[in-house]
């Protein structure tokens, strides 16, 4: 019989925020995920085509992390018709000595939602200008919010602009974001106009044809491609690929074949074997991120399962602080 | 927020036995991977070796079933020497129409030793004899207990021995169950005499390196090879696939990579790409079972996600009817 903690969403809002805390701890996951012996199996991936679902779990095991999270994440894109959201979810937390059941984090996704963000900002402070101030953001989900919010952290963004193809919706966000951060937030009809304008580009949609074109990109510009984790999405003209100067992915495993490195591959514009650097080993010094204030980087971000076991032991950690949560025994 | 219903190994023990309900439930699951348009993607397999262990995750989607359940069966074998049990685990039921989390099945395992056994039964119904009465039992653990027990559900046994390499254990085993299932259970010393005596024989064990001999296999026996769910595994020596009359994977694509397949073609016994017909296949009529009384037949069990489902789905039903469970929102 063992003690479990089941954590709600609520107390997990409560608990972890999207800040310099947990960018700091998603950093050190790609860190570990570089330079440990880190274990990351593949994704598990299963459609249910007559629900229009899917669901992807993830794990990994990081050493010196005496847990590991499997994470649950559903996405049933019909959900907004009767009023639920698309994407669910939840992490279990099992002991990486003994395999048992330590705690249940009922987030409904919230934990992914910080950890993907949090995976931007990592890019950024890598590979972005350090005084990269114009942002432009391609969507305008949840992620399109967070991943505003994560550049504000690690880069002076001072001006933004929202592109998505309901225009009303990139209205709204735009003036929601520009009274949260403080700054100059606008929408944009023209994705052009937008990407030609900015410092840092992030693309957030679930695109499965490119809403960022090649010719739009200008010396000095990082783009974090963050929406593509499917084999069949695309969100960035695969020509962008050979324009930029360094190509960053998460997990090179996963972007040859769930991200934009999978389209540019199809496209013949990059030979399937090419070996790129993660964006782990960036960040633990192993190799350089930006060298030079006018290339052109790209941030290749498929989600990786060191970002979930690295969110969910930080928001137990906390819980355990905080004395939050129920305890449960079976 | 969504209203989940978490039950406990004791609230799923007094719900879910081993019984002919169960294996009805698991046939058909079998049944469906067969006939239906089963989703049921490769298992997502995480060792963790630095801690002499594993965890596996396993799931499927049933057309005509209204959830998925996702299983996670850790395995840590040094466990037993902290007085923990080797494996452990749970299943996550979500809904198959929205992907919502619907229940959490906090069965230690439990769930999974049923749905095992009752896969035994499921073989056995289907390829061994119909007046099968002698069974020799390979190894002394749970799974040696529940498939004498399944066997004797859909078999006349009357007689069964069981081997294991700790004699001692064998001989507890052998007790026990004589006493709960009031049949003639010996243990042996020598395998091999158990399984000349034997109509039906179950192997249980987690060998690396066969226990079960080709030359003891007779004209008219059937064999139930479950141990092998990983890599590494072998309990059969791969000669007993080559001398069978008819070899039934459960998954055709994990036996080739997890089960006593695995090593058949590794010996260069049978070609790696040799079509079988799946239990689900048989079970569901497309093909035949045993034809003739002297036939030698060979199950080979690693475990399926639609099991999973179904077990997990009768389980729900089961608590929702007795009103049994914790109602949790998050």
């Amino acid at each position: 019989m063992s003690n479990i903690r089941i954590l709600t969403e609520a107390d997990l809002r409560g608990l972890v925020k999207l800040d310099l805390d947990a960018i700091e701890c998603v950093e050190q996951a790609f860190a570990a995920l570089a330079t440990g012996d880190v274990v990351m199996p593949p994704i598990l991936s299963m459609p249910i085509a007559p629900f229009n679902g899917e669901v992807d779990v993830k794990t990994a095991f990081v050493p010196g992390i005496d847990s590991f999270a499997i994470k649950i994440s559903p996405g049933f894109f019909d959900n907004p018709e009767i009023g639920l959201p698309s994407t669910s979810g939840l992490m279990v937390l099992l002991s990486a000595r003994t395999g048992m059941l330590e705690a249940l984090l009922l987030d409904n996704g919230y934990l992914t939602d910080v950890r993907t963000a949090a995976a931007g900002a990592v890019a950024a402070r890598h590979l972005a200008r350090a005084d990269a101030s114009h942002a432009c953001i391609l969507g305008a989900g949840c992620q399109a919010r967070l991943q505003l919010k994560a550049l504000c952290l690690v880069r002076p963004i001072r001006t933004a602009t929202i592109w998505a193809r309901d225009v009303v919706k990139a209205h709204t966000v735009a003036a929601e974001l520009s009274q949260e951060l403080g700054i100059d937030v606008s929408a944009v009809k023209d994705a052009g106009a937008g990407v030609r304008r900015a410092d840092v580009i992030v693309t957030t949609t679930p695109a499965t044809s490119p809403v960022l074109e090649a010719a739009w990109l200008l010396p000095g510009q990082h783009v974090t491609a963050m929406g593509s984790d499917q084999e069949h999405k695309n969100e960035i003209d695969p020509a962008c690929l050979s324009k930029a100067d360094l190509y960053v992915p998460d997990r090179l495993s996963q972007t040859r074949i769930l991200g934009e490195l999978r389209s540019a591959i199809a496209a013949g514009l990059i030979p399937a074997e090419t070996d790129f650097a993660e964006l782990g080993a960036i960040v633990s010094g192993a190799v350089p991120g930006r060298t030079a204030p006018d290339q052109i980087t790209i941030a290749d971000l498929t989600g990786t399962g060191v970002q979930d076991t690295a969110i969910a032991t930080h928001a137990r950690q906390r819980a355990s602080h905080a004395g939050l949560g129920t305890n449960f025994e079976s």
